[in-house]
């Protein structure tokens, strides 16, 4: 199966994407890599690794999108960016998925323009991992729609469990609705009403509130993307801010240099959850084709991981699974 | 200036709120103290403490509104509860504030009903105390308007800058709005208009996001209270989630007891800010009179807090700043 990898995408390009490009081409027998970017940056980084050449190939794409650039104007006028080039040679079938760890905005604005969405959907979601003393929960949407219209959080559900289930391995996915308070009749009228809606969904445990979310209680949880983006951003901020907090409470009593390192490494090692740069990758879930966007600080491990995740979706057929249940 | 407080509010009482309102009294000459609840409660709890006789009142009121009662059926069934009865008192101008650690939905109903909004008003509103590492924000709206028009935000935006100048001390406090990007383009239609329409308040930073929230980067996080409410709850789990983290990652890498208790101990000591048990309660902004609620939680300090801040927001007439900032 032939993945398209985005070599310009994130914070460490050309060097994590190509690495983990030819990590994943090496480690799977069946995974083929087209690497997508300027040809001359890509063939440097690749002439410092050790990679069977005739499951990497490139496709020349001049132009970078930065991870800061505005995403709808980016796609446009960067007709030659890795991106718009990667999306559109999957639309055309020379590859079975695209990935990138680069600017999310622009791989939304070209999946949703190139692709278009699956039958039946209102509209594309991302669905991002959250880390859970339980392990990992899925918080969707996660910033593609700010508002919400009560249909869409039951699609938003039911994609989100295909995704669980077919790709994290999760049994009867269960899904919480966030809100200001458990009982049903809480929260907005479009809460109230998106809250009976889900009621004979599978799954579905009710509301959930904010407390409940790093305990994950619910494999699934669903809230609209603006307080999805808040505490997505929220979360990644947790380790820096601990480690701040204690180094001051340490200073102020005075704890010796042995003490310091203790407490700040058991921190390290316990926030490695929380570390987005792990992060396997995460579809868009609706687009009609199989992109899937990555933290921009992705590991190579994590870059392997998400091109690996495209070739499982691929071959358990998420898409056809979304089809399926969405209209019927 | 005799300040009423709920004797049976949160989940320590007749304790917590009796010894703080005896501690309030002993400590401030200026103080005096008015008891509600069930009197015979009151009395054998007074009776183990040492307090001036003079200073403290009981207002008999049989009833108890539970922390999971419902809020408005409470406030009309409940007609002898504490809240009721201490708000009506306060509104006969028997006393100068009600505090409560009690049912927060069921004061802010007691008090809208019985107490009304400052001329001006659209809708009052709860600005909650929230940890940073610079010490403490305003994160306001808090849960009690969970969907905002545009005009609410810019009075909350107001009456959080006089609670944040006269009760918290904070010269000009800076406000945010939280939103998902720091562009002013940023955002919902409403996010874009709200922007606008603060650009020229004094103390305006523009936009925050979710990353900003724990490091203090305002005085003031403005926002809706549905966001509002989960970030308030996911806050509060912050604590009891790294503390059980924490202790997992130690089980696993076979720490010894020492070193166990020398990182949980950093811990606990870093993570008092999080500990809502000793704020000193928070004001509902834009009712035509003073009452403050503290956390069901609140230690015996925090009530103490909850009266001198409800003193100090009547002798700094926070009311009074607030009609004419909003009327001019």
């Amino acid at each position: 199966m032939l993945i398209a990898v985005d070599a310009v995408g994130g914070d460490h390009y050309p060097e994590r994407p190509v690495q983990g490009a030819v990590k994943a081409a090496n480690e799977s027998d069946n995974i083929e890599i087209l690497l997508v970017g300027p040809e001359e940056l890509i063939e440097k980084e690749l002439n410092k690794l050790d990679y069977k050449s005739n499951k990497i190939n490139i496709l020349h794409a001049p132009e970078i999108i930065g991870m800061e650039d505005s995403a709808a104007s980016a796609v446009k006028q960067k007709k030659n960016s890795s991106i718009t080039k990667g999306i559109a040679a999957h639309k055309q079938g020379d590859c079975a998925a695209f990935v990138s760890a680069g600017n999310t905005g622009a791989l939304l604005a070209a999946s949703m323009f190139l692709l278009g969405k699956l039958e039946g959907v209102i509209r594309p979601t991302i669905a991002a991992t959250y880390p859970t003393i339980q392990g990992v929960s899925l918080l969707v949407d996660a910033g593609a729609n700010l508002e919400l219209k009560p249909e869409m959080y039951l699609q938003f559900a039911k994609m989100s469990r295909i995704f669980a289930s077919e790709i994290m391995n999760i049994e009867e996915p269960t899904v919480g609705l966030l809100n200001v308070g458990e009982e049903p009749e809480k929260g907005t009228d479009l809460h109230k009403e998106v809250h009976k809606m889900l009621s004979d969904m599978p799954g579905f445990r009710g509301n959930i509130e904010g407390k409940d979310i790093l305990f994950g209680k619910t494999d699934i949880y669903l809230t609209d993307g603006f307080s999805g983006n808040v505490l997505l951003k929220f979360g990644e901020s947790i380790p820096e801010i601990l480690y701040h907090m204690l180094t001051k409470t340490m200073e102020e009593k005075g704890s010796d240099a042995q003490t310091q390192q203790t407490v700040l490494g058991m921190i390290s090692d316990t926030m490695q959850a929380f570390n987005y740069e792990h992060v396997g990758g995460i579809p868009f879930l609706g687009v009609n084709g199989m992109s899937l966007v990555g933290h921009g600080g992705s590991s190579v491990e994590a870059i392997k991981n998400m091109i690996l995740n495209a070739s499982k979706c691929v071959e358990n057929h998420v898409n056809h699974k979304i089809v399926e249940v969405l209209n019927n």
